[in-house]
């Protein structure tokens, strides 16, 4: 699942630029496009055509804010995109992203994935030297920093700026001949770059890169900045202060939930992981069952998965509404049952008087989970055999996914026996951090490259500020 | 798959309609949503509020059309809702159902599925005694032949007006107490009866009284009129010219592809007949295969019916995306194959180096398979072997059904062999009429209670008027 | 002064028709942004072209409604257009004008003015017969009355429907070869026909022909309907019931308030009237004054009129604001003062210590009166003689004219002296019945062809129904 | 005339702002309303709220930006509003002013009115020193220069700010507890500071004090900063650099044509002014007449003067219309012809057989003079005496005034007699600079304290830069 009314976990940003293309605009709106999934609060978009840019943000998905109309004055072949979900700050166009400024180097448009940690002491020391902010948002501290920069060249401050900000953040910068992208030391979230002939580009899934036609070139390293410019990549490090320890630590819920299951992130195919996700999860908690059913969509591989292991192929049990986007819910008390429903409805003949293995990707606040139980049952399965696919979500994350606070994280508040009750499912079981680790690194399941902190409480590095939760 | 750049088949079609129910224009709101599949194109509501309409119309999806301000001006416990794909006419408001008039017995509003064959004629000798006519569409006659019958009571005219028209509908008829229930003689196109304490429901599919929370009471007997007042129902027969030849001829597209799989319509549950057709086409159509997997959605359960039969679990080849809605396509030649991309990708992993069944639900025009099919070799599929389930759509329909004309139907033109090589698979099988049968009517496959015409030709009734095709 | 925040008297419409003019979609057009002070809350145009129509109506100005990208549908050498006021009925887009229907004269679009004394009684009889009306308004009479008129030829059809109706109409009706323009046997409404070159057209004012460049050919005589076609003007009469006593009873409130300054109507020059009833009005109220000074727009000539008379040239005394438009006004109380100031500001300079006369058209609740001398005494001036060009209305108009109920029509309950200290002016004085007749008639004052009900009572015919007042 | 269908001058702006008044927004929306004709192609509003600002901005009318429902967000007892006529830059709601950002002084908001002479060259240096514009309009150069200043106090820092700029400029500054009000040492365009109770405002022109009920409390004087808090004005003197020779230069084209008639900027009652113009011009050039009438709007007052001069009451010539506002015009050549018959219309029967004397306030390019002369003798007049109420425009301004460039000023490029035959009157005449003194000072006509470089050159400053004309 992946919607709102569902209360997921939220990732808050896609990015996508492109380079040396012809109607670049149009390439990188296909591209966002792709990315939707990873945000459909926002989206904006800047082209560079020479010495002018050309911008147009709003609120709403990509084809609500994005019109064909508007790529006629969307000219160049350098572009750059963005969709948001928005934490902070209000959805005025002030607080979409990319940005753009004119420097001496030309237009420079940035766009980010992320989270920075250290964000307000950095803003607040530039105010008093004399910059003015205009929005909320983290990815402004990127322009202002490197237009104070007093060093020679472009890429050097932009190494400059990179190594005063701490945090997450997969960053792609445009200029009027040239394509930044940047992945911070861990690398928490994805970034790749795609090439198709003579053009360019860094997106943060492959996903985007097959809908435009391009290749995978490789995933920008951690901590390095890849300059791409007449056909050729250079890479710059990014410096780091030594106090730090840095190590990978990528996020965990991109394969299991936010990436799209046709993409490859962090060397993963994320289909076949969610599927060994499944496999893991039935030879961690198996049971007695007539069927196994997924809670749509990334739940869907972990059934196939689940299947396979039990010898039972899995079902469709609950059909996914194409439409629910945004169907008014009405506010009074009973209606509100709906909100579940309008996007999933079981499929009575699976079900009925059926033992059922319910697979689902991640359990936050609990709340949906219920829900759809009492819908299934409803709908006459015999029993209800829930299975997560991830462990016990514990602690927030300071990161870029939006957590909620810990009071309202169910496994940070309940026992296993509890929550069970509580969902109304017969059996309830999660899989282990162990089994996690084998199905993203089955070669080395042991040393693990991912940050696990909203299971197991190890953040990767400590943080002055702390997000408001 | 179910979307209009995909060339598929369109339904007309959904309606919905709630008597004696609180707030009925939001339930009927609710029940359109569910049955969005039946038509994307325009939607209407009116609410009948004691003496007074209120109504809404636009074009677009449901939820883009009807706001959540507009409730508090659509008053009323009885209301009438219609999803329209428009076949003929424009998308002005003047074209969009439900219709309403005021007459001698209240208001009264009417919304109908189907297709009429003697519409111009009817049309044209209520013009000439001084109709006037506000729209294209054939719903229209039904309410100036109510309004100009000089019978007593309304059910007699209803019944006097839907003697004189021939060709396929399912109608719904709401006034200020009353709802009727109207299937044609052959019962082309579904509609089922639901309740809900003391208000009671006709809708198209059973999948929307699910989302309302009501149960099914029964499906319209064909050739029949349900009044439904004071939480009774009682039956009306429609008249029918001794001359005409009735029969059963539900529409075999309803199972196999229009209606949603969680719906039960024809006594069928959908989901299941889609799966006993893969298990049909695996058996009448196997190959030597690693892997099954479905073009969405109505692909899915055959996929899974198909993989149950041959024992090899059916994957997930090809994501769909669920925001392709109205995104823009370039008009430039290249672009135009994203088409295709921006709706489904494949997955890598699943496809590559694997020979592949692929099992769509119909072929009606082939470019879409074609480009489909290229995009799974170019993702690294050794074999695709392509399984259609149903068999070759080779005549035009005049009930309701918008079917391109007869020289665009691949089946009509090409011979097995000459489409498989079109189509670029490696082997090609449609599911044989018998088989289809069977699939649809397990008990009792000999004697067929569906039109088969599109695949047969065998009309159910000769038609006067033909559709410009 | 023509606005809605002035609770002046109201017009119901403007009406305009081309035939046979290239682009005639847009000549009508440029017809009803010269008639906009006619209606000001809704529009339509609808054009015929060959065998189709193609029409745009919505609520607000015309320019709000119809733009330039539209004309590239609205084809056809003939078309026709509404402003309307609306006084019944809703905004909704089937309340306004104007009308169509295909017929086998081919399609016949109708546009009026006025307001028919028998039109419930007409409806009533229509809908028991089959007939269903799709809106509130009296237009949608004659197109079914001509729909089911069983004549042969279509003048006949329109002879025979006009026979029918009573009370106030100039009406257009435009087919694909000819233009009718006709007008009700008292005449209550301007309307007249214009030419330029093979082009004709049919306008409520004057104004309108000189805005698209045409020359004024005649105006249409009370109780005639003029055909056009090829390039000739053929009359038919009116069919009148022998039992109705039929005048001539123009409304005096075209020439005192409704028409532009600018328009020629009643074979009157507006501004010279105008200017008339000024002169009449110094002679018959003269006062000891410094200035004198109108209330614009229609009181312009009358104050250059009476300071004409009295040998002191009219002063600018209030400024008008040229975007009042749609300026929102706060809901609370004192904010309400706001109203008359956003449209209207005193010249302080022009004021300051002197005594002024001050020329409006016509006394209506006499709030506005009110507001606007606080104001002029607020910005300085001494005394403040009130003079009126017309007489005290004291009855409802029943032809078209939204009068206000006749509890709120002050003249109506109030004494001169009364309605003096009411407003606050030092001296208040209306133009006599006879005065007004000499200004609108200076050659036959003595036997007016004016309809002066709402002075005098004299209704020039009975009605069965009355407006809800 | 104030449109922009009739190559008239344009003005950039008109700016409110108030302080310590409930619902501040409102009152400076209505502010701007009545400032609407100083600027009518985008507007913006500012409101302060303790610690947080609201703002609305967008093209077009105040009342077509600024809806009802925005109040309920744009709260606070202090707000700044703005409209504009663009010149340079795009509708981009970043060209829109006002501006703020937040500091250490909490949020700080400015509009102005005007145009910097040395605006690239500051702009230049803040950019190299790391300044992010996002805006290509002279106000943010304000913000910045504020934002980097290291004086101790806001005062000091504006001081500072202002010291460093050249050419025109009226600015407001509004902070959480402060307006500050400041006008360039020539003192280019006006502003004006007005008191209700314990609220304050500054504005463009007294007309908007008018409006909100305001009393003038005094106009800012040249070369000052007031600063209003608690219910005090204190005045701070801008810095001058001593080489630059500052003396008074008032804008002439404010009182012939941009402010409101209503209005008293620079000590001068606008109407009396034009008044005074008039009776001058009919000293300077009389002749054989039977009427005069004005070209509205600003030709109103100096036709009443010349009349009064002339002994020869002025008349109503031309109707104006109140909706011209977006009417459409057509491109094809022949109905380009509409645009001046859109505006106005020539009444007849006051044109019909005279020798009339037309006044207008100023002649620029002289195409729609040509359109007008010629329309009033298609009316029937037989003799026209143009009358200009201002010396002919030989020069660019670099003021804030967007002239045209010099090859496309009438008066730059043909002499008396040659214009006088291609605008088609039978005289023509503009009013001498001797004249206008007069008209502008009479107590003083001999040392002008107004800028007249339009029409003599002398500009009061050379300026580094020019505009680019």
């Amino acid at each position: 699942m992946s919607d709102e009314l569902f209360n997921k976990l939220k990732e808050e940003c896609g990015i996508a630029a492109a380079l040396n293309q012809k109607d670049a605009a149009y390439y990188t709106y296909l591209a966002i496009h792709a990315l939707q999934h990873r945000g459909q609060e926002a989206c904006g978009l800047i082209a560079i055509d020479q010495d002018k840019t050309h911008s147009i943000k709003g609120s709403g998905l990509v084809s609500d804010v994005i019109k064909p109309n508007f790529f006629s004055e969307l000219k160049g072949k350098n572009a750059i995109a963005h969709v948001r979900y928005s934490t902070s700050g209000s959805d005025q166009a002030s607080n979409i992203q990319p940005f753009s400024f004119r420097s001496q180097f030309g237009h420079i448009a940035i766009a980010h994935n992320g989270n920075l940690t250290n964000a307000n002491q950095i803003r607040s020391t530039l105010e008093k030297e004399g910059s003015i902010f205009h929005s909320d948002i983290d990815s402004e501290i990127f322009i202002h920093l490197i237009a104070k920069s007093q060093k020679q060249t472009l890429i050097e401050r932009i190494q400059h700026s990179l190594g005063k900000v701490e945090g997450a953040y997969s960053l792609a910068v445009i200029t009027q001949d040239t394509l930044y992208a940047a992945r911070d030391p861990f690398g928490f979230r994805p970034l790749v770059i795609g090439r198709k002939g003579d053009a360019w580009y860094a997106v943060s899934e492959t996903c985007a890169l097959d809908l435009i036609g391009a290749e995978v070139v490789e995933e920008v390293p951690p901590g390095t900045i890849c300059q791409i410019k007449d056909n050729q990549i250079k890479k710059f490090s990014i410096p780091v202060d030594p106090s730090r320890k840095v190590r990978r630590a990528f996020c965990a819920f991109e394969p299991i939930y936010f990436s799209r299951p046709d993409s490859r992130i962090f060397n993963l195919e994320v289909h076949e992981a969610r599927k060994r996700i499944g496999v893991q999860l039935a030879k961690e908690h198996p049971c007695e069952i007539d069927t196994v059913i997924a809670i749509p969509d990334s739940g869907v591989p972990m059934a196939i998965g689940y299947g396979q292991e039990a010898r039972i192929p899995a079902e469709v049990g609950l059909v996914r509404s194409h439409y629910v986007g945004r169907t008014f819910i009405a506010p009074s008390q009973d209606v509100r049952e709906f909100n579940v429903r309008l996007k999933l409805n079981p499929v009575r003949s699976v079900l009925r008087g059926k033992r059922v293995a319910v697979i689902d990707d991640s359990l936050v606040r609990g709340t949906t989970s219920m829900k759809i139980i009492r819908m299934l049952k409803d709908a006459g399965a015999k029993e209800i055999h829930f299975r997560i696919g991830s462990p016990p979500i514990k602690n927030p994350c300071y990161f870029g996914v939006d957590t909620p606070s810990r009071s309202k994280l169910m496994a940070a508040n309940y026992s296993l026996q509890d929550m069970c009750k509580m969902i109304g499912a017969d059996t309830l079981h999660f899989l282990s951090e162990d089994g996690l680790k084998k199905a993203l690194e089955p070669d080395n399941p042991s040393q693990s490259s991912y940050c696990l902190a909203c299971f197991n409480g190890n953040y990767p590095e400590k943080t002055g500020e702390k997000l408001s939760l």
